[in-house]
């Protein structure tokens, strides 16, 4: 059997340098099923961190709709086929009656490079707005979203970031209406800039569950200010719901039905077919005749007819097997279970998140200041008890828990009693 | 059973408008096997177009890696996996030996949207030269390389296209070093051009049989004077083999060999998996360090542990079966019946092409005035016969020959017989 070491080197020879993995030692997984992940020495983990396998790790009923469409044709749009015809018909009917047409794509960062030139082409506009904590993907274009690191070849002079929301330490200080306003009033700061400076403003684009952010405690309403400055500005709304989306969030099937916002272009992708890769621009036939008209855009592997099997797989089981339900259900339960843990350790200063997409946000003391590294520890120390998950927003403080949509309160009741042990277990911050 | 005119309804509505499809009457493809389509009535058609089923259409053991690792694990690269280990270890030994690394992505968008940026930040340099017929994708970044649309929010001001090398009609009017010395002419004038405008130059980007151009004949050596002038400026070369890859030119495995360059960028794609979504960036280790270091990059989908297992079978099918030698063979073999179709039909001017990918040029006169509607009528003409091709090149009067790599000699009897029968049977233009 090969060592961790040697597959790490055969990885940097192979794959170069500064890719990352995670924990420590990574971990070398040659088995999923369900919730559960099986390493090369026979360890079982509880996956507490992946949405890509939405519907489960290796669920039966998509790799049968894979190997059955990939045994009988595989070829591209150019021809005609009922497959995308009616995934795109079912997927479309998830969502509020304006957003009725899609493209199919291959990735995320694919879907909202699409989703930006898209604004652009039906706004006549190029200036965008973007959380400073974002994420949207690797393309060029996508990726002078995001400021974790300079782009290559610099930044674009159309791209506008706000702070993120932070439900804990809010922009205002105070929650409520003035956390709303304060946030409106900084993407009204954007737009007169991208207005003053000639390029206007195409888009907002945001995750309406703000998930890499952090996912804040954000109201109802909580972004009509902001939509509504885009909006008198000529521009339109990208909302990216490659982490929200299908369901996740338990109450709604789309981070933006629950924030109460109706974007004109919406992008989904990871969970979408639970691991093959398809992704998707979904917009009224207005917005994306905008785009086609302007652009002949084609996508060899797009739509091709055995990602939109797949994807179709994925819808049926959402539905068959109750998965949103269960994902408010046990996410429910999985929040009270932190709060029962909240009780007894101080360190665990705010517990959040809706379905099965929640968290622990570890502080240092009363004002809040983030316990980043004693995260890391914790995120270290589940593992080491065979559960998998991850930290992520201010200071990367919070813990990162979006299992499988088939996690169950069993699966709960193994996550909190190992979150308490390892809570007692690691030193103090 | 739905009438095709319901069918593109349904698609426009659910897909947008603009969408281009093959033929006067699109075709509705249900199965594939091998070089066979069939549509939805159960007619059969000869696929000599589709490049992506690079070795037949839904060859079984393609289905069975897909099927079998779909079952077993699938997941991103943030865990060790030895699946993409392999997979890049048997790739990158298909290459010269200073290409060793490499980056996994979904489509050939995606990897040229990487190489492009491996290339400034290896040279620090922005500037990129294109030919002005060529197509290298569809991301907001690549697409500013196609001429033949403005793209969304206008042209970049780093890019130069240089004329396209057309055997035909060569721009010096000559054939031989004259040819090639014209060509190199223009890619000095680029150089110059973006040196004096402060961007510099990053990269060529070529397809090295230049596909998309229409394949012209070009002697071994013909880059020579490109390439040096490019890296007398500090840029490198990025060869895209999307198209001429994977053995399909039988002389070599890929196009940059058989023109004799040693590109520092490698991109694949299409037919890298048989139609599974999945593309790559190949490079040296210190190429692909320069962007690993400018900027993590991740791709979610990219590199999994599916996406290996397909690609893996691709190249051990291409091996056991082959289908390089295959490619040679038969693509002569299609030649020669081409040209003795051309010692009887002088529409066509000129036969040209290489292994599997190959066609014919058709002109009104002896001074090779291109008969674009006229290759058109052939294209449909194909089709009504039950044989599916294409056209590209100088004014799309090129018929374009690409089938799987699994075609045969009896196919391309079929073929040029066909042929034939529709040269006889079009009106002569």
């Amino acid at each position: 059997m090969t060592s961790t070491s040697d597959l790490l080197a055969r990885r940097d020879r192979l794959l170069g340098p500064n890719m990352s993995t995670f924990y420590r030692d990574p971990v070398h997984i040659v088995k999923g099923e369900g919730v559960w992940l099986t390493d090369v020495d026979g360890r079982r983990y509880l996956d507490c961190y992946n949405n890509v396998p939405h519907v489960g790790h290796c669920h039966p009923k998509v790799v049968e709709a894979i190997a059955q469409q990939a045994a009988t044709l595989n070829t591209h749009t150019r021809y005609l086929h009922e497959g995308i015809l009616d995934y795109v018909e079912a997927l479309t009917a998830k969502f509020a009656d304006h957003l009725t047409s899609a493209i199919m794509v291959c990735s995320g960062s694919e879907a909202n490079d699409v989703a930006l030139r898209m604004a652009e082409a039906v706004t006549g506009n190029k200036g965008v707005i973007a959380t400073d904590m974002t994420y949207h993907g690797n393309t060029a274009a996508v990726s002078q979203l995001s400021i974790r690191k300079p782009p290559i070849g610099g930044y674009a002079t159309h791209i506008r970031h706000v702070p993120a929301p932070d439900s804990v330490r809010p922009l205002s200080g105070k929650p409520g209406a003035e956390f709303a306003a304060a946030f409106t009033a900084k993407v009204e700061q954007a737009v007169a800039g991208l207005q003053a400076s000639g390029h206007g403003v195409a888009s907002l684009i945001i995750c309406p569950f703000f998930a890499n952010e952090g996912f804040p405690d954000l109201p109802r309403g909580f972004l009509d200010g902001a939509v509504k400055a885009v909006r008198v500005a000529g521009g339109v709304i990208i909302a990216d719901e490659v982490q929200p989306g299908f369901g996740r969030i338990g109450t709604h099937w789309w981070g933006h039905e629950k924030i109460g916002i109706a974007p004109e272009i919406v992008t989904i992708g990871k969970p979408m077919a639970n691991g093959h890769p398809v992704a998707a621009v979904i917009a009224g036939y207005e917005t994306l005749s905008a785009f086609r008209h302007a652009f002949g855009y084609f996508n060899t592997f797009g739509g091709n007819p055995v990602s939109c099997a797949a994807a179709m797989a994925v819808l049926e089981i959402i539905d068959e097997e109750g998965l949103v339900a269960n994902a408010l259900d046990v996410g429910n339960y999985a929040q009270k279970g932190l709060r029962e843990l909240q009780a007894q350790f101080p360190v665990i200063g705010n517990v959040r998140g809706s379905g099965l997409f929640f968290g622990a946000e570890m502080v240092l003391d009363e004002q809040m200041t983030p316990a980043s590294d004693f995260t890391l520890a914790i995120v270290e120390g589940m593992k080491a008890k065979g559960i998998l998950l991850n930290r992520l927003g201010h200071e990367y403080a919070t813990l990162k828990i979006r299992p499988p949509m088939v996690f169950s309160r069993e699966n709960v009741g193994f996550l909190i009693n190992a979150l308490g042990d390892v809570l007692q277990e690691t030193p103090a911050p």
